[in-house]
């Protein structure tokens, strides 16, 4: 392996961030290698990639499939079980960069763990700065690592202020494509179907994400990520409706000049940049052509059909534990979205409630987010019972 | 005057760049200094400057207004008469950018003494790279010297790539409004008159670039410019046309990722950044509301209705004294368009005529670069006669 290659542990490596990123390293086999894979139930897929890569060791938390890719690759790497796996993966010494891309908050302790350990992250899961931005920044600046955003919008803004004087960033704009139920009212909204709610219109994503998407907590998770990532204040950070998802984010400057970063949809370009920067490198991904495109278009997002982003707005004022809360709340109430226990608008109705009935308080110590988001899933958890009783109740 | 403070020698302070880098400096006082302007016959302003300013010397071109500054302010100020009396300010040590904003080939000498004197350029005076590009270049690199851009394309350009390795930029995209004429034939252009040309849709400027505006030239010298600032072939730039002229350009860079940098239509910010570069200063000019503007369009420019455009490429490509060719026939054609002399459509022609017929060589010495654009401006001057006594010959 030559110098100048970025040797890599990825964290969710079955998952679509995961898949991209070995994408990426296929393109890329001088510039990147990869070190350490880790995957949850789709055992298929995983001992697939061991073949591929033949990683030093994997990590795998579903218990069925640690079976699985024991017997079939165990003679080939070594295999490490459950969350104490991922833990041993991050500490270890002879990787660059965690590709971080977990989903949820399962991403925050393996993330302290490699930050701690001196890694370099490439963040895909923006749980991690949602629920614990404080802890996380801190721990960064402690250990002289740098976080480097693989969503396209906070890659975007990356890309915008690079060699611009710190100073100077008076405003972060970003774009959100308004997922599929743009334009649609909070009363149309109520009798969404998760099917429905799972075709997103720009991005491939999985089915957390992309309900996110649908709800624009997506979005709403992501200013509060924002305001770890670029220091900018809740009141500095704008959203805009862009359906096209071309222009990826914005950042105006203190003299009024805006840039923005624009490409095709394509997870893997903001990838590449996050495990080269400051530096970039030629990669054959999709060019844009802004004449074939044509047109694009903005508008102010709907927060009254869409209040999930009002409540992460919110959450981050309100500062502490509330984005522990709002994120905890979020996880359950998806879930539940997507098992038929709550109705799409049900999502933003259990968050506001959990932010109003569970205490916040201060968010300095990974155990005290751990707390306000164990606390807050109970709660959310309650409530779903609580709806579901209704449900049988009525249909009594 | 704080040490912090560029102390500034205005070319062409009466004209429309002029005004705006006053008005600049008029909102920073701190930041801006004026020590020298320059005019040309609108001696009523350049005294209203000097009242204002109270630059230590002033040049003024036109003998009758050389006349009026003396006898107005010839007490408070020096002032020096003609080409001599700019390359003498262009000469003095006690400023420390100059803004080269005089119109057509008159900006090249006084800017070349300038570089020589070492001093930072604010350019706005395109022609001066188009005809003596490779010059330029040579001279700024010998003398230290940067290039900073005015026109709001190469700011843009020179935005995106602020803090980006140089070996990343793959392709510029210049934006073009496509000027008061785009949509219209070939046929429909030839009955066009110096009034309708003058009316450009976004942007207020003086009158030969409004009509360079028009027939897209303005585009060719500024793809010509981009090859010299920034070190960018011509199969490399491409130009899109963007009506509303809020993307000012564009960057792709290596890896697929593009820049943008946007604003409103504000000569102003430009300016500022030219005079900040690399730092900027916090500047109370109108923000940019992307849902307010709410679409943005691009298609490809038609090099059928707007010749100019491909003439700057052939131009270009064919290197050496051809830019400057192109660039002389084109201040006689447009001065003859204004003069009623020539159709919307002659200009074109009469460029692509010079092209063909004015022998082309090396452009490595300010007398070559001299001898093609006095070949070219009698060559052209020749033509308009001649097209003059047809058109009397025709009436009788």
């Amino acid at each position: 392996m030559s110098s100048g290659t970025n040797i890599l542990a990825v964290f969710g490596s079955t998952g679509s961030i995961g898949r991209n990123t070995l994408e990426v390293v296929r393109r890329h086999p001088d510039a990147f290698g990869i070190r350490y894979l880790t995957g949850n139930s789709n055992a298929e897929l995983l001992i697939e990639q061991v073949h591929e890569f033949r990683p030093a060791a994997v990590a795998v938390t579903d218990p069925a499939a640690v079976t699985a890719v024991k017997s079939a690759v165990g003679e080939l790497t070594e295999v490490f079980a459950g969350e104490d796996g991922l833990m041993e993966i991050a500490a270890r010494s002879d990787y660059d960069t965690m590709v971080s891309s977990l989903v949820g908050f399962a991403g925050l302790l393996p993330t302290v763990t490699a930050i701690r350990a001196g890694k370099n992250i490439a963040l895909a899961n923006k749980e991690t700065l949602v629920v614990a931005g404080e802890i996380i920044s801190r721990l960064c600046s402690e250990h002289g690592v740098q976080l480097l955003p693989i969503d396209s919008e906070h890659s975007a803004i990356l890309q915008c202020i690079v060699g611009e004087p710190g100073h100077s960033v008076s405003r972060i704009v970003l774009t959100a494509s308004g997922g599929p139920f743009r334009g649609r009212s909070h009363d149309e909204l109520s009798a969404v179907t998760p099917e429905q709610a799972l075709r997103h219109p720009n991005w491939s994503m999985g089915s957390k994400i992309t309900i996110d998407s649908a709800t624009l907590m997506n979005k709403g998770l992501e200013v509060i990520e924002a305001h770890w990532l670029f220091s900018v204040d809740a009141d500095a950070i704008d959203v805009v409706v862009h359906p096209q998802s071309i222009i990826h984010s914005m950042v105006e400057f203190s003299d009024g000049s805006v840039k923005a970063q624009l490409g095709v949809p394509d997870m893997k370009i903001p990838i590449h940049y996050a495990l080269t920067w400051p530096d970039r490198l030629a990669g054959d991904y999709d060019r844009l052509n802004m004449a074939e495109i044509g047109t694009l278009t903005f508008e102010e997002p709907d927060t009254e059909a869409f209040p999930c982003l009002r409540l992460a707005y919110d959450a981050l004022r309100a500062g502490g534990t509330a984005p522990a809360i709002l994120n905890a709340a979020n996880e359950i109430a998806v879930a539940a979205f997507l098992d038929g226990q709550l109705s799409f608008t049900g999502i933003a109705d259990l968050i506001e409630d959990s932010l109003q009935n569970v205490t916040a308080g201060q968010a300095d110590t990974l155990e005290a987010v751990i707390a306000a988001d164990t606390a807050a899933r109970s709660f959310a958890a309650a409530q779903i019972e609580h709806i579901a009783e209704l449900n049988t109740t009525t249909r009594v």
